[in-house]
């Protein structure tokens, strides 16, 4: 017998992995949780029925998300704030930043967690870290409770906005993220992929832009997210991305790393055509070109 | 009824296209020919039942294979050679180029041309340009027949390393290549996606170093393609890739384009690291922590 788990990518397309096992399946307060063994990609987590990361690829989504911004702060960050990310993949990137004194993870979903440190191990490695605090709570309420300037950088590690993540995405939420930022810190969001998601992208950079002065596109290539060339948005208050802070502290971390390294630092930012136009403010933009193939 | 076109890409993924035509269905001299419509991607042509471009994609492949190395060369390129890539798609964007005096396109099958120029009319555009100068043959033996140095920029747009485009892989065929090729001249060839090819992604590269002095992976993102990420190498004998020759040069391009632009001409070659280590010289290498995930 042959198993197959199917992903449907809108109605046109679906993406397949032959699978060997479930490890875990659970229906949480906020979502269906599973895990299960792919051949092509190892083991893979699954929020309702969607593919967040697998052992395979996860290297791509989790350090690009945390050594962009990390590497970009003028001074070594102390206090991180991950807002999502359960699975603890962006917790053991930040961790690798010896600077850091301290890691909050939030994440609104126990199982989430439950699930990665039992059948995840090299994702959740440093979720037992002592210098990880764990939050099992709403970013929005959370965020609202913390002092201002409070985080050096702080990554919004959400799942798609739909479901518990919607509320990650909407401008209350960023400025909230901004008070509790730091002067000279960086904020990191997922922000999906431009190939399935133009005009939800739009709109993700349109809310960035009200808030944050200072707003990049980035990307990295997710073999098995929906349409495959992925972005997160640099944001900031003045920092602007480009050169790392510091070639000491990047080397440190470049020595571990499956993607990220110096040259991808600046390339990550050098957007296809497309991309630039999908993202830049409406009004401005030629949508008829972009591609959206859902 | 919903009718699904699916690639299987190696034993364990499954890549799933929802197709509302079929156009065109032939079995040529060399392989099995389909056009068909998909919902996601527009028109797509298939080759032995593999995806080989989409209507909705095709720009990245198309662009990246000519405008990198045609906008490298120090002076305005005036004869260029693409072997294989019958769609046409290689051909339209070298045309932008206006110092282009003759392009060659040298395709095996006719029925690859035909197809193209009847159901593939965005991308076979240029076929009947009168600076485009079509020869139906094989490329390995078009090649020897060729004077010395009489071409500026030789694009290898070959299919996979399996079927008809094999023979355009090896050293034998680069060397002749190299021959023909003007001393200031560069080539391109794509050299397939290394989450899925990763030790083939290694021979090829160590087949190109055994002849050219200059050898130097590139990226870009095409969803449709296996693994994504899928990559060039461009070959010199001495010019080296990074700022483009001419800026005004460039900006006659950058207004035509969907990817590439002035900072993809670069950031392009901003390898990740994990496809830094596929490639780079066997013994060097450490081949653990690449992706393959076939």
């Amino acid at each position: 017998m042959e198993l197959w788990f199917t992903e449907q990518q809108g109605s046109n397309i679906r993406y397949g992995l032959r699978v060997s096992e479930t490890l875990f399946s659970k229906q949480s307060e906020f979502q269906q949780v599973d895990v299960v063994t792919t051949k092509a990609y190892g083991r893979m987590l699954l929020l309702d029925g969607l593919v967040m990361t697998t052992e395979r690829d996860e290297f791509v989504y989790h350090e690009m998300i945390s050594h962009v911004p990390l590497l970009s702060m003028p001074r070594p960050p102390r206090r991180v704030l991950v807002i999502g990310g359960g699975d603890g993949g962006t917790v053991r990137e930040v961790l690798k930043h010896p600077s850091v004194e301290e890691v909050v993870l939030c994440e609104i979903d126990p199982v989430v967690i439950e699930a990665s440190k039992a059948y995840l191990p090299t994702i959740a490695a440093e979720l037992d870290n002592p210098r990880c605090t764990i939050e099992v709570r709403d970013g929005v309420d959370y965020i609202q409770q913390q002092p201002d300037e409070s985080f050096d950088v702080i990554l919004i590690d959400s799942t798609d906005p739909i479901g518990p993540g919607v509320g990650l995405f909407n401008v209350a939420f960023y400025e909230q993220v901004k008070r509790v930022l730091a002067p000279d810190g960086i904020v990191t969001a997922q922000t999906e992929s431009p190939f399935f998601e133009e005009e939800g992208l739009n709109k993700i950079y349109s809310n960035l832009r009200e808030v944050f002065p200072v707003t990049t596109g980035y990307y990295g290539i997710i073999p098995t997210y929906p349409g495959n060339l992925w972005t997160w948005c640099f944001c900031s208050k003045s920092v602007q991305p480009g050169q790392p802070a510091d070639k000491e502290r990047q080397a440190v971390i470049t020595a571990t790393t499956h993607y990220y390294n110096e040259a991808i630092h600046q390339g990550a930012f050098a957007l296809p055509s497309f991309l630039r136009r999908s993202i830049r403010p409406q009004g401005l933009a030629s949508t008829s070109e972009a591609a959206s193939p859902c």
